[in-house]
């Protein structure tokens, strides 16, 4: 099964495409869309859509995942970032995905195992679930490939995380 | 020349089309996009981006204006807001048409003639700048027409508001 995960903003939208039975995941491709901060935003939103558009094209993920965020800020900051949800999220809809949502604390908690986890525990743990070399970069692709084994796990019951849940 | 002017949301977007030289306006349509709240967000975006790619494909505008907003309160009601506007701002750029965002401020300025008009001083001069019966309904519609009307003053030198702010 072919998860994609999704840590959408204006500037760098993180994606990250495991392929998983919900036990074992490995990651099949990670990285992330730029786009520069002195083009239009309406080009740039452009450019998140059409490249989501074209990863959901060449690799037909089954599921799509992204983050739920909250702001206690800024909340023109917080607009924007909203600005580049909608189109992802309209990326998806368009593909035929089903979008599953996550607040950070879910995904901590379903990658590190607990919910306050810091960053640097959650790439370590990235690192280890994906049998990667490094600790994938930028934090965006991190991100996002966080978000898609936090639905890996949470869709498979009695996965690794599920059962520690149980057990520990 | 047709200016659509829209006020983005994700319960209501707003929507306000004029045909205009600048000086004289006609409201061609004007009403709302309405999506229900207990639908799932995708589906609701996916609604509000369908209806503008109709009325893009059915009226062909020449020009696309929306309010640029400021938000001072909560900023999860702000990135809502947001998702709605990247996606209404995608459709406008997927018809081909340049983006103008007006601020509040310069709406009622170009509108009402003064930046602390009132709703209802604004709404008025909606209604006799279009030569309408009675005050567009909802308000939606009526601030999606304002930003129109905004955004056909801004461009013609010399128009209506442009004239009185130099000689009063």
């Amino acid at each position: 099964m072919l998860v994609l995960g999704i840590d959408p903003g204006t500037a760098i939208t993180g994606f990250g495409l495991i392929e998983t039975d919900g036990w074992r995941s490995v990651a099949v491709k990670y990285g992330c869309i730029r786009t520069e901060a002195k083009s239009p935003m309406p080009e740039r939103l452009g450019i998140i859509y059409q490249s989501l558009a074209e990863i959901f094209r060449s690799y037909r993920p089954d599921m799509f995942a992204i983050e739920k965020l909250f702001f206690a800020g800024n909340a023109n900051s917080a607009m924007q970032v909203g600005e580049a949800r909608g189109v992802a999220i309209l990326a998806a809809y368009h593909a035929g995905l089903e979008v599953h949502e996550y607040t950070p604390l879910q995904v901590k908690q379903a990658v590190a195992g607990y919910g306050k986890a810091d960053k640097n525990q959650v790439q370590q743990m990235i690192k280890a679930l994906l049998h990667l070399q490094e600790i994938p970069r930028p934090d965006d692709a991190a991100d996002a490939l966080a978000v898609a084994l936090c639905h890996a796990h949470t869709i498979t019951p009695g996965s690794r995380h599920q059962r520690r849940k149980i057990y520990v």
